[in-house]
């Protein structure tokens, strides 16, 4: 690995002479464009040092996505850490302070790279983590695993959720899942999510009569039909949460009516909306309180409907305390737990009965030009996915 | 001219060996494809006829657009006969029964061909109209004459608008004018258009604040936000009509906003509307009416304003005195008159203080496939326009 033109920052590993293993493994990912549903080669980068220290590998690909299931360890329960090797695409590239896909680590010792965050730099403490900790303790109880895919960024069908119904088609036993999302806001580790809203999509279409503008009694507008159904929507209170989760939320985020023709009353309007649901609601209750109040609009309507994702909660538990605490133990920081944000593929995993936590770095620059990430927080990172692993699985033997 | 083909219904002129002047006009004038906004040489035809009667001819290009401007006497008062040879486009051949541009008289007596009802049989009409009267009145008092353009389907900027203004400029008079649009309904001459509504049109846009559905309290929703303010305008009640014109009428046309994906909350909304405004109203008072309803909803909006026309009305006179004789002299029907529909270049005439009344054949086909009209209707049409012509400058001088 050239590291000739890497600086050296006062505070962290990459002082030392050498880059840290957590680093040097970040750096090989990033240099991969792996834009959706491209790999590139970071799979087997992976698979490498996790054969060197005797996974059993199984891969997956579904479609034109590549995954892959690794699993150390003969029984117990199973830990396993989840990503994703795709990144988002850069934009335009000559927006870059530097080249996205030659990563460096900066005079401000921050690595630099589209993927940095999201989440090439967690895939890499994974792999450091799991190597330390296997050396240290060859004969864990409990089972480790990866579930890795390269289609996380994009639509998510041949990644993640196909690995996880292939794994409850043979009742695979899944306990605990680390997914390395970037969960920390300010500092390394500050946030911890454990659970998302659901997300439930519609798309709604009124039918009106087309007509001309000049003879509106012959046409029913169905422009004018859908806006006060629309303001009903917008401002109906879904429910108000719960101390996990914030209130349901309801977005309109398409409309389209019209022929681009100013004399023409459209025959039709079409509303696209999506809501981000908790679990005072389901997805069921919501489907049905938004066509009673179409309902109560007289309007010809129909909606097509898309369940994104069901709302997740691991509340409390073996995973929770020990990710809290590895937290604590590298960092000083007493984490928050949060739902907040989007979906991720933690949605997937839940279905199988396991407790869920997200836990990365700090996501200020994910899909923005200049994806960044600090040096030293990847090398404690790789402490705390460390630090979890000897609470679940080392300190509970001893 | 091959009339071979031709059939000879029992109920028409068509029934002679020999078609009438009109029809073989107006045969002339369909085969010519004159889409907006070509002539393809309609005007030429026309003002060859003209010549022949000894009118003076003015050709009046602007921009793309072929006018004329031609005129019969030499003192008195002016009536105009105004039309256009530009047609709408055919839209889809093979959905026409016989070609659009090879026109016929079916054995149903009706005369085929895209521009037959809108408005070449009115052209037709009002040249061998003008040819009896003058053969009949060589020294009749007043004047006739022509404005004919060939954009009246499209832009319509440079055709009769900007024929007016030029007569406007050089203060060139105009007393009375028949404008030749398909203004029947059931039988010919049952209706007379003595004015039109107003036509007011705009472009509303309302800014929120982009962002991601999941973070809603970062963004502002403009669709949810314009809403409410789009129902309010269209249950505003603007006036009442009066006797002459209906009630004002408000339309939104066409809705846009989102960038297609459904997680992303659009940062703006675009509304297109339109009234169509009667005299009870003025176009400045719906300008301030539409801002103060809107002011009412806390948007960030702006509004695109275009006055396509002021409303016009020939209420009484001596022009729709002799229309009104004229059709029943000739049909035996009285007609009624409206101001009810879409907007015509009466409304650019009228602003030389001129009497109009728009009358021409049945309207059920204009703009559609197989437009067509009755052949018999069209030999009519030219006795009315001649009984109008009497009215006005032979019985006058009686």
């Amino acid at each position: 690995m050239p590291t000739t033109d890497l600086p050296a920052p006062t505070d962290a590993p990459a002082t030392t002479e050498t880059l840290s293993p957590t680093l040097e493994l970040a750096l090989e990912l990033l240099r991969r464009p792996s834009v959706t549903p491209d790999d590139m080669g970071c799979q087997a980068l992976m698979i490498e040092r996790l054969e060197r220290l005797g996974f059993n590998i199984e891969s997956l690909p579904f479609g034109e996505v590549e995954n892959f299931w690794a699993v150390h360890g003969h029984h117990g329960p199973v830990l396993a850490f989840a990503g994703h090797t795709d990144v988002v695409p850069t934009g335009p590239e000559h927006q870059w302070q530097t080249p996205p896909f030659a990563p460096i680590i900066d005079d401000d010792g921050m690595l630099r790279g589209r993927g940095a965050a999201d989440m090439k730099g967690s895939l890499a403490a994974m792999v450091t983590a799991v190597e330390r900790f296997v050396s240290a303790h060859p004969d864990h109880p409990g089972r480790i695993a990866f579930l890795i895919t390269a289609d996380e960024e994009g639509p998510a069908v041949d990644g993640t959720r196909a690995v996880v119904e292939h794994l409850r088609e043979r009742n695979e036993r899944l306990d605990y899942c680390i997914v390395g999302e970037p969960s920390s806001t300010e500092r390394l580790g500050d946030v911890i999510k454990n659970g998302r809203r659901g997300s439930l999509g519609g798309v709604l279409k009124v039918r009106g009569i087309q007509g001309h503008v000049a003879y509106p009694h012959l046409a029913r507008n169905p422009i004018h039909q859908i806006a006060p159904a629309l303001d009903a929507l917008a401002n109906e209170h879904w429910d108000a949460g719960n101390d996990c989760f914030p209130a349901t939320s309801f977005q309109i985020s398409n409309l389209r009516a019209g022929t681009g023709a100013t004399n023409v009353i459209p025959g039709e309007v079409e509303a696209t909306f999506n809501f981000r649901f908790s679990t005072e609601t389901t997805d069921a209750e919501l489907r049905e309180r938004t066509e009673a109040i179409l309902r109560g609009f007289d309007l010809d309507f129909e909606i097509d409907w898309t369940l994104n994702g069901q709302p997740f909660l691991t509340r409390e538990g073996a995973l929770v305390d020990a990710a809290v605490a590895g937290v604590r133990d590298v960092t000083g920081t007493t984490p928050v737990l949060s739902t907040s944000g989007g979906t991720s593929d933690g949605r997937f995993i839940a279905t199988l009965g396991a407790q869920v936590v997200e836990l990365g770095p700090l996501n200020a620059t994910i899909h923005k030009v200049d994806e960044r990430v600090r040096a030293a927080d990847l090398d404690d990172l790789s402490r705390v996915y460390e630090a979890i692993l000897t609470r679940l699985f080392a300190d509970a033997r001893s």
